[in-house]
C-alpha cells in the first residue's frame, strides 16, 4: 500500500509538473496528517529537486492551550528536519465577530494573506498544500450547493497559480496508513469532528451519505466533474479575456462602456462571461457578479424598457444609454444622485447601497434578539426567495405593516413617520418579487414575521456607516 | 397565489418562446398533478395560440389494475376536452429484464421513442412535459452523482430540441395547489414514494436533507448552475462542431483520421471535446465517450510508449500510428484479429469487449445468489474503483485465486485447466489497477471475495452472444 501511496504522490507530482528543479517551496502545515504526509514525501524528494523547503503554520486561536502544542510539534517537525519555519498567530475569532465572515472563510482569508506575504518574502516559487482527493470532491459539493457556475466546480484543481497539491489523487485512509506506516505522529484536529460548519456536514454526513447510498464512486466522479470543469472553464475565460476589447467602446479609470448591439449579437454563454469580466476588470478582488446580477444586466442590454441603470455590488454603477452600457466606479467618479435605484440582494450574503449603507443577510435555526427600531429583523427564512431587490419607492407602493390586516399606502406611513419629502426617494425599500417586505427603520410586512411554525430565520440588517 | 403561478407558467412560456401560433403540441400527460395542471394550462391558451392539442400516455404496466384506472382517467380527460388522445401500453419490466436497464432507463427509453413515432406521425411541432424546478434540481444532483461533464449539468432545460417545459420555473406545492384551486383532480404514482430508485432517493431523502440543512435555496442554486452549464456547453458544443473538420486528415465510411499534431497544440478543453465528437460521428445513438476514455484517448495522442491501441465502447477500435489517430468502426470494416486488447470499464455499466461478448457490472446491497462457473462473480463494492481494465494476459501475470492463500502464475492456471494455448490470448482478463480481480470462467481474486463486512455487492458478469 505505502509504496503505490508514494508512487501516485510522485506521478502526480510530475504528471502536474508541479516541482523544477531549485524551487523554494513553502509547505502549510497545520500538524493534521495530511500536512505532514505531504511534509515528508517532499523530504523525501527534497535532493532530487535540489528543493528548498520552507516549513509555515498558522494558529487560528480557536482552541487555547491545544493550538499551542500543535503549533510547538509542526516547529519540532521542521527543526528536527533542519528546515527554516515559520510560526503565525491571529485572532481568527476577532476576525469572525467584526467582518461577519463564517469561520471557514475568516481561516482561508487568513491563511491566504500569511501565505503570500510569506512567500514573497522568502521567494517560493510554490506553495504546497495537503488537500486530497476526498477534500476536492467536498469543495466541488461545497460550491454546488451555495450556487455556483462553472467556476466554483474548479475550486480545489492539482495546480493552481503557485499553490500545488501533491495529494489531490490520493485518499484520506491511504494517507492515515502511510503516517502509520512510516511512524508519522500527528494531531487531529478536534473541530473537524463538529458538523456545525457548512464543509464539516459536508464531510461527515453529506459526502458519507452518498458514498453509502447513491454511488460508492462519487469522490472519484466528483474529481472527474471538477477536472473537467476546471478545462472548460479556463478555455472560456481566455476566451473571453481575449475578445473583450472588441466589445468596448471606450476604456478609462474607472469607467468603461460596452457595446451593447455587439453584445447581443454574441452567443448568451459569451454575453454572460464578458459581463462578468467587464466588472471583475473594476473589482478585481470582489469574487465576481452573481448568476441574477448577470441575468439583469442581460436585460439591461436588451430590453428597452424596464430599468435604465442597475447598482452592482461594491458601488459600481450601470446605465444603459442608447446602444451602450456605461459601467461606472463611484469610487473614482463620485456619482450624481442616483435615480430610480434597484439593487439586486442575493441572501445570504450582503450588498452595498452606496458608501455608507449595507445591507447584510444570514440565516440562523434558533430565533434571535428582536430589534424594536427595525434596523435589524428577522422573517420567516422560508418564505423568502433570494434574491430581493432594494429599489426606490414607487407611486401605489403599498406594504401590510407588522401587526395589520389590511395593506397601507407607502406615501401614508411616510406621513405617519413624519419623514420629509425630500428623503423619501431615498428611504430603500425591500422586496420580495413585486411584495415590500421591509421598510427599513420603519416596519416590515406582516406575513413575513416570525411565527410558531417557523424554522428557518432570515435576518435582515441594515448597517450604517457610523456603526462600524 | 393561482394568478402569480399562472402568470408565471405564462411568463415562461414567452421567455422561452415556447409555442408559436398553429403549432400541433403533443401533451405527455401521465395523470399526475404536474401533467394535469400543465394539459389544464395549454387548453387556456388554446385559442390564444390557436394550438392542436394531441395528448399522449403511456402504461408503463408496473402497476396492473391501478395503472389501467390512470389510462382510462387519462382518456376521460382528453375526452372531455375534446382534443385527440392515444393510450400506450408498453412492458417495461419486461425491457427491465431483457436488456439490464434500470426502472427509470427503461421507462425514460419507451417514452422518448413513442413521443418520437407519435410525433411525426401527427406533425407535432412541440412535446410539452411537465417537468418543475424540482426536477430539474433532481436531474442536476443524479448527474453529478452519477458522474458527469458539462452536458450532464444540463439535463432538463425549459427547451430542449422539441421538448417545452413550461412549468420549468414553478414548484410543486404550487403545481398541486393550482390543481386544488382549480378542481383539477389527479392521481399520484406510488412508486414515486419509494426511495428504492436513484431518483427518488434522491427526491424524498437527498434534497430535503439539502434543503434543511445546507441551503434552504438549493433548488434555485441547482437550476442556475444546469442554466449556466447549458450555455456554456453549447457554447463549446459548437465551437467544437466547427473545428472538427480542421483535426481531420481523412474521413470515409466507418473510418476517421485524426491528426494528433493539430489536436496536441489545441486547449485540453478542446482537446476533450473533439475527441468525443468524432466519437459521437461514428456512433451517434450512443450516451458519448466517459472521461476515463477521453482521458485514455489523449494519453494514446501524446505518447509514444504504451498501449497503441484502444477499444472503445460498440467496437470502435483506434489505433495510433506516427502523428494520426485511426477511429475504426468494426461493424464496417471487419476487424484483423485485435492485439493486446485493452478496454475500460466503467462500474456500474456494460462495455463490448467484442461482438459476441459483453460485459455488466451493477451494485446492489443485498448478498445476490453465487454462481459456480464464474462467468458472474459478486465481489466486496468498497473495494474496487472505476474503471475496471479488460486487457489480453501479458508475460507475469499472476493471481490470488479464490481459496488460497498465495499467488499463481496465469500460465499455470491455465494449463491446470486445460485451456489451450491457442486460445489463451483470448481469454479477457479483469483488473483493478494494476491487479487482476477475475479470470471469467476460471477464478476471481479471493480477496475480493464478499465477506461478512461487505457492504456493498458489485457483480460482475460476461455476457455471450448465444446467452441473449
Amino acid at each position: 500500500m505505502t509504496d503505490t501511496f508514494l508512487e501516485r504522490v510522485k506521478n502526480t507530482i510530475e504528471k502536474y509538473q508541479m516541482l523544477a528543479v531549485k524551487d523554494v517551496v513553502l509547505v502549510g502545515v497545520s500538524g493534521g496528517p495530511d500536512s505532514v504526509a505531504l511534509l515528508n514525501i517532499l523530504f523525501l524528494l527534497k535532493e532530487k529537486y535540489q528543493l528548498n523547503l520552507f516549513v509555515v503554520h498558522v494558529n487560528h486561536m480557536f482552541r487555547g492551550m491545544q493550538a499551542q502544542r500543535e503549533a510547538e510539534f509542526v516547529a519540532e517537525l521542521a527543526e528536527s528536519r533542519g528546515l527554516g519555519y515559520r510560526i503565525f498567530e491571529r485572532d481568527v475569532p476577532k476576525l469572525i465577530r467584526e467582518e461577519g465572515l463564517s469561520p471557514q472563510e475568516a481561516g482561508h482569508r487568513v491563511r491566504k494573506q500569511i501565505f503570500q506575504q510569506l512567500g514573497q518574502e522568502i521567494g517560493a516559487q510554490k506553495l504546497a498544500l495537503g488537500h486530497h482527493a476526498e477534500d476536492r470532491a467536498e469543495t466541488v459539493l461545497l460550491h454546488i450547493i451555495q450556487g455556483t457556475g462553472l467556476e466554483g466546480l474548479a475550486g480545489m484543481l492539482p495546480v493552481s497559480g503557485w499553490t500545488i497539491r501533491p495529494l489531490a489523487q490520493t485518499y484520506k485512509d491511504e494517507i492515515i496508513n502511510y503516517c502509520k506506516e512510516n511512524g508519522l505522529t500527528f494531531y487531529l484536529d478536534p473541530s473537524n469532528k463538529k458538523p456545525v460548519y457548512l464543509r464539516n456536514k459536508i464531510r461527515l454526513e453529506l459526502l458519507p451519505y452518498l458514498k453509502k447510498e447513491l454511488n460508492p464512486q462519487i469522490v472519484e466522479s466528483l474529481v472527474k466533474l471538477e477536472n473537467i470543469a476546471a478545462e472548460d472553464n479556463r478555455f472560456l475565460d481566455e476566451l473571453t479575456e481575449k475578445l473583450l476589447p472588441g466589445f468596448l467602446i471606450s476604456s478609462q479609470k474607472g469607467k468603461l462602456i460596452l457595446s451593447t448591439v455587439k453584445l447581443n449579437g454574441e452567443h448568451l454563454a459569451l454575453q454572460r462571461r464578458i459581463l462578468r469580466k467587464v466588472y471583475n476588470v473594476m473589482r478585481p478582488e470582489e469574487q465576481g457578479l452573481s448568476f441574477n446580477h448577470v441575468e439583469r444586466l442581460l436585460e439591461l442590454c436588451q430590453a428597452a424598457k424596464g430599468a435604465k441603470q442597475l447598482n452592482l455590488p461594491r458601488a459600481i454603477v450601470v446605465k444603459k444609454n442608447y446602444d451602450y452600457l456605461e459601467f461606472l466606479d463611484e469610487e473614482v467618479h463620485s456619482p450624481e444622485k442616483t435615480e430610480g435605484f434597484t439593487i439586486l440582494w442575493e441572501i445570504p450574503g450582503r450588498v452595498e447601497l452606496h458608501k455608507h449603507i449595507t445591507f447584510n443577510a444570514f440565516y440562523t435555526s434558533t430565533k434571535p434578539i428582536v430589534f424594536k427600531d427595525f434596523y435589524q429583523v428577522t422573517l420567516d427564512g422560508d418564505k423568502i426567495r433570494s434574491p430581493l431587490i432594494i429599489r426606490q419607492r414607487k407611486p401605489g407602493d403599498r406594504i401590510k405593516p407588522l401587526g395589520m390586516e389590511g395593506t397601507k399606502k407607502l406615501k401614508d406611513i411616510f406621513i405617519d413617520q413624519k419623514i420629509a419629502k425630500e428623503v423619501r426617494d431615498e428611504v430603500p425599500i425591500v422586496c420580495c418579487g413585486e411584495e415590500i417586505i421591509w421598510l427599513p427603520g420603519i416596519t416590515m410586512h406582516n406575513d413575513y414575521k416570525v411565527s410558531s411554525n417557523t424554522k428557518c430565520y432570515l435576518n435582515l440588517e441594515l448597517v450604517k456607516d457610523e456603526y462600524v
